[in-house]
C-alpha cells in the first residue's frame, strides 16, 4: 500500500522538484474555493464539516490521554467548544520514540508517498480547513481558504520536495574499488541509510498555523522524525484537523498513527517550554514573537531550531509613474488581513521634500493623504471590507493599536467596524501614522497588526540606509520599493543583499508585498535577525536527516 | 582571468559532483608521492621549500599587521622557527568585510574557478604541505602526504562540489505568470542572489590541520564568506601555508587576498574565544577537544557553528575466519599514526568466553594476546615503525599514556622507540589494557593516543549495546564488527543507525577502520555527540549561505 502512495504521487513530487529549480508558477492544488474545482457538494460539506465539530470532541488516535483541553473563541465571536484529548508526555514521547525505527526503515519513497497522500487528503478537506482557519485566526474566508489551505498544501509540497531531492541524493549503495598500481585494487561495497535526528517539535502560530506549519511537519516527518504538533492555544482546530488526517493515512499505511500526535496545551498550563526542552526532541520549528523565539534559542539547546520571529518591513517610496496603482497596491496590502501577517509593510520612507509622479511632485504629507485616501476607498464598500480586513486575532493587537496611535500624527485613525455576517467580530481599520525620521525610533519597533507609520526622510538614500539598518538590527521579511530610475533600484536590491531581506520593486498590479509563492518566491531568508530559516530551502531540510554507512570488503 | 578558471577546472567540478552522487573510487589529487607523478624534482624541491621556511617570517599579504608570532616545535625534535604576521582583529576584520561585497557579487562560478585553482596550486606543492604537516603534527611523511596533502585536497575538492552543487540549484532569473481565469495572467521577473552569511572562522587542529580544516574553508569560501584561519599554535605552518596559496591566487583573479587570512596566536594569548565570539564571525568551523567544542557551543551563539568534537571508537568481535587478517588490521589501525586519529578504535569488546574462529574457540584472553603480538610484529621493523607511528604530537598524550596504564591490566605495554631518521623524536608504541566490562566505566572515557581497552563482555549483545551506549552518551566517529553471522552485523549495522555511527564490517585486508575517503565514505554522521556535522554532506554547506530575491511586474 505505502509504495503504492509513491506510485500514486510520484508524477506530483517530481513536478514539484523541477518547479522549485525554475521557480515559475506552478500549483497542483486549486486556490479557488469554487464548485467547479472541488465540486458542488464541497462548499456546503465542509461547512457542515466545521459546524459538526463544533462543541464535540475531536478523535485523535495517540497514547497516554489524561485530560480533555481546550477553549477557543473565534475572532468572529463565538466559542467553538471543540475538546481535543491532553496526552501525558512522558507516555506519548517514549511511544513516538518506539514508532521511529519502522518509520525510519520504511525509507525515503514510502514516506514521501505517505506524506504526499496526508497533503491530497488535506486538498480534499480545504473548506473544512478554511473554516477552522477563519475562525481561529479571523482571517477572512477567501484567504483562509488560500493562506489557510491551499496554499499551505503547496509550501507543504514544497518541503517534501526539497526533502526528497536532498535524501535521493545519496545512493543506497555504492562499490568502491580503488587501484593499488600493479596489486589488486581494493574493493569495498558500502550501504547509506537516511536516519533522523529524533522527535520534532512544530510550534504553532496563531496567525498562519498551516501556512507557517507545514513545511517544518513535513520536512521533518518525511526525513523520518516523528513530529509533535504544538498549536497555539487559540489556534487548535487547523492543526489538530490536520494531526487527524496525518494519523488516519499512516495508520492505513501500516505505520503508528502517534508518529504526527497533538500535544495541545491552555494559556493557563502551557508546556511549550518543557516539551521543547525535551532530550528526546531533536529538531523544533517555530514561528512567533521574537521574545520566545529567543527564549528558545537559550535553552533549547539539545534540537536543531528553525525559527521566524518578528521584523520590520519597509517600503521606500522615491518616485513612481503610477501613483494611483502604488496606492491601491500598498493600501491592500496594509488591509490584507489587517496587517496581521510578517510580510505586512510597517515603515513607508518617504522623502519629506516629496517625489516624482506622473501627476507632478507630491510632498511626502500629500502621499500620505492619498494612501489614507486609498485605505477608505478600498473599504469603502462594507462587505468587502470585512472580507479584506477578516477580525483581528488577538486582544493584545487591539491593545497595541490603541496604544500606537501616541506615536506620531495620525494620518488615518483605526475605527472598529461591525462585520456584515458576524456582529460581534472583533474588527479594526488600519491605522497610519506620520513621523518625521529622525525625531522618533518608535517606529523601529515592530508593531503586529495594522499600524504603519509615514516615514519622512532627507533623502531616499536616508530611507534606504534607514530600511537597512532596521533590518540588519531588527530584522525584516519583506521589502517594496518605487522608484522610476534603475539606479535607485539597483541601489536598494544592494542594500537588500547586505540586509538579507526578500525586495518587491514598483508592485502597482495585482501582486502584493505580502504574498510569497511557492516553489517560487523564497519566503524569509535566515540571513538576518526575523528568522534563521527560509521557507523553503535547501538549508531548510539538510539538516533533519542524517546519513550512517557501513561497509565491507566486497565479495 | 577569474572566469577562465571556472572553464579551466569545470571538468573537475563536474566529476567531483557525480562522485559524490555515485561514491565510488575517485581522486583528481594523486596520493603516491611519486617523482613519476609529481616530476623527478618535486621531492627534492618540495623539501627544500620546507627547509626554506624554517626561522624566517612568512610572508601574507594582510592588514592589520602588528607583530609577529611563532613557536612551532617539530614532533619529531626541532624548533621550526617559523615566524608569522599578527594581525589587529580590529583593523583585520573590517578589512574582510569589506572585500566582502566583491567576493559576494563575483557569483558562484567565479568563486568555484578560484577556489579549485587554489587546490590546484596546493596540490602542485604536496611534498612542501607534507613535510610542514609531518613536523607539526608528527605523522610519518606518507602519511602526512596523504592524509596533510592530497588527500586533504580531496575533501576540499568535496566541499567546493556540494556548495556549488547547492548555490547552483537557485536559477539566477525565473519568469513566473499565474493564470487569472479569464482576465490577463499576473507576470513577475524574479532575481535570485546567493548571498554570503559574513565571515567564517576555521578554528584549525593540531593533528590534522588540513584534512578537517580545508572542508570547512572551502565550503565557506566558494559559498562568498571570508575566511579567518586560527591554526592551532603547535600546528600553524600547514594552514599558514594554505593561506598564502589562496591569497595569490585571489590577488591574480583581482581580489583582495585577504579573503582568506591568518589569525596565529601563542599558547600564553590565545585568541580563540575573543575571535569566536565576534560579532562579524557568522560561521565557524571547528574540530578540536570536547571540552572547547562545547565552549563554542555555549557562548559564540552568533554563529553557525561545525564541530567535530572527540568520541569514543568501538570494535565488537564477536567470531571471524580469518584470525590473522583481523589482528593484521587492527594493529594496523592500533599503531598508524600512534592512535592520534579520530577514527582510532579504542574499546575492542570481546566476549569472556571466547569468540569462534577458524582456528577453533579462542578466549578473549588468547585475542588479547594475539593482538599484543600482532602490534609487536608490527612495529618489529625499525623503519616501518618509524614511518607507521610517526611522532607523538603533544606531550599530553605521553601523559596520557602514563596515566592509562594504571586503568586495566597491561595486554601490552607502550615504550619509547628511537625513531630511525629523527633522534628525539617524541614516540612511543601503543598501549593495549584489558578491563572487564562491569568492573570498570573507565573506558567509556576517551582516551586520545595509542590507549585501547580489549573490553570482556558477556555475550555480543552485551558488547554491541555497550557500543550503542557509549555513542549515545559520549560520541563515536567509527565502529568496526567481526562477525561470521550476517544476523550478527545486522544487529550491529541497526545499533549504529541508532547511535549515529559510521560501521566497518570484517576489515581484514587493506582497508582501515581509521580511513574515510573523499567522495565516498561520509566522515562523521552529525547524528551523535563527536559531531554535530559530517564530511561532507548537504547539510554541511547548505547553511553557509543565503538566497535574496527581487521580483517586479514582467514588462
Amino acid at each position: 500500500m505505502s509504495q503504492d502512495l509513491f506510485t500514486k504521487h510520484r508524477a506530483t513530487l517530481e513536478q514539484a522538484i523541477e518547479t522549485t529549480r525554475r521557480r515559475d508558477y506552478w500549483s497542483p492544488y486549486p486556490e479557488v474555493p469554487s464548485g467547479k474545482v472541488y465540486g458542488e457538494e464541497a462548499a456546503a460539506s465542509g461547512q457542515a464539516a466545521f459546524e459538526g465539530r463544533l462543541n464535540e470532541r475531536l478523535a485523535l488516535q495517540q497514547p497516554g490521554r489524561v485530560a480533555e483541553i481546550g477553549n477557543e473563541v473565534s475572532p468572529y465571536g463565538f466559542a467553538l467548544g471543540v475538546r481535543y484529548p491532553k496526552s501525558d508526555l512522558d507516555q506519548l514521547l517514549p511511544a513516538m520514540q518506539a514508532s521511529l525505527p519502522a518509520w525510519r526503515d520504511a525509507g525515503p519513497e514510502t514516506r514521501a508517498g505517505v506524506c504526499l497522500e496526508i497533503l491530497q487528503r488535506l486538498n480534499k478537506r480545504s473548506f473544512e480547513l478554511a473554516h477552522a482557519v477563519m475562525h481561529t485566526t479571523g482571517q477572512g474566508f477567501v484567504m483562509a481558504f488560500q493562506a489557510g489551505a491551499t496554499h499551505a498544501q503547496d509550501r507543504g509540497l514544497e518541503a517534501i520536495a526539497y526533502a526528497y531531492e536532498a535524501m535521493s541524493r545519496i545512493p543506497q549503495e555504492s562499490r568502491w574499488i580503488k587501484p593499488q598500481g600493479k596489486h589488486e585494487p581494493l574493493r569495498m561495497e558500502k550501504r547509506f541509510h537516511v536516519v533522523p535526528r529524533g522527535l520534532a517539535l512544530l510550534i504553532g502560530v496563531s496567525t498562519f498555523p498551516t501556512w507557517n506549519g507545514y513545511p517544518g511537519l513535513f520536512a521533518s516527518l518525511v526525513t523520518g522524525n516523528p513530529v509533535v504538533v504544538k498549536p497555539h492555544p487559540a489556534t487548535v482546530l487547523p492543526l489538530a484537523l490536520t494531526v487527524q488526517v496525518a494519523q488516519e493515512v499512516l495508520q492505513e499505511a501500516g505505520f503508528d498513527p502517534w508518529l504526527v500526535a497533538l500535544a495541545a496545551d491552555s494559556p493557563e498550563a502551557p508546556i511549550t517550554k518543557e516539551l521543547a526542552q525535551r532530550p528526546e526532541i531533536r529538531l523544533i520549528d517555530y514561528t512567533g514573537s521574537t521574545a520566545f523565539g529567543n527564549w528558545l534559542e537559550q535553552h533549547a539547546r539539545q534540537a536543531q531550531l528553525y525559527t521566524e520571529k518578528a521584523g520590520v518591513n519597509s517600503v521606500v517610496i522615491d518616485s513612481t509613474d503610477n501613483l494611483q496603482g502604488l496606492i491601491r497596491n500598498l493600501a491592500f496590502s496594509l488591509s490584507l488581513y489587517s496587517g496581521q501577517m510578517c510580510t505586512t509593510p510597517q515603515n513607508i520612507y518617504v522623502p519629506h521634500d516629496g517625489i516624482e509622479t506622473e501627476q507632478g511632485r507630491l510632498s511626502h504629507v500629500e502621499i500620505a493623504q492619498a494612501l489614507a485616501d486609498g485605505v477608505r476607498r478600498l473599504l469603502s464598500d462594507a462587505d468587502r471590507a470585512a472580507e479584506l480586513l477578516g477580525a483581528i486575532q488577538s486582544e493584545d493587537t487591539v491593545r497595541r493599536i490603541e496604544e500606537a496611535t501616541r506615536l506620531g500624527e495620525v494620518v488615518l485613525a483605526s475605527e472598529p467596524r461591525r462585520h456584515t455576517r458576524f456582529p460581534d467580530a472583533r474588527m479594526r481599520t488600519p491605522l497610519i501614522l506620520q513621523v518625521a525620521a529622525k525625531e522618533s525610533d518608535c517606529y523601529y519597533q515592530e508593531r503586529f497588526g495594522p499600524i504603519s507609520f509615514i516615514v519622512a526622510t532627507d533623502s531616499t538614500a536616508e530611507s534606504i540606509e534607514r530600511a537597512r539598518e532596521s533590518a540588519l538590527a531588527h530584522g525584516a521579511i519583506t521589502w517594496s520599493v518605487y522608484s522610476n530610475e534603475e539606479t535607485v533600484l539597483a541601489r536598494m536590491e544592494h542594500a537588500a543583499l547586505d540586509a538579507g531581506v526578500a525586495l518587491s520593486c514598483n508592485l502597482t498590479g495585482g501582486v502584493y508585498v505580502n504574498q510569497s509563492a511557492a516553489f517560487s518566491d523564497f519566503h524569509a531568508t535566515g540571513a538576518n535577525p526575523a528568522a534563521n530559516a527560509c521557507l523553503c530551502d535547501s538549508a531548510f531540510v539538510a539538516n533533519r536527516f542524517r546519513v550512517v554507512q557501513s561497509r565491507r570488503h566486497a565479495a
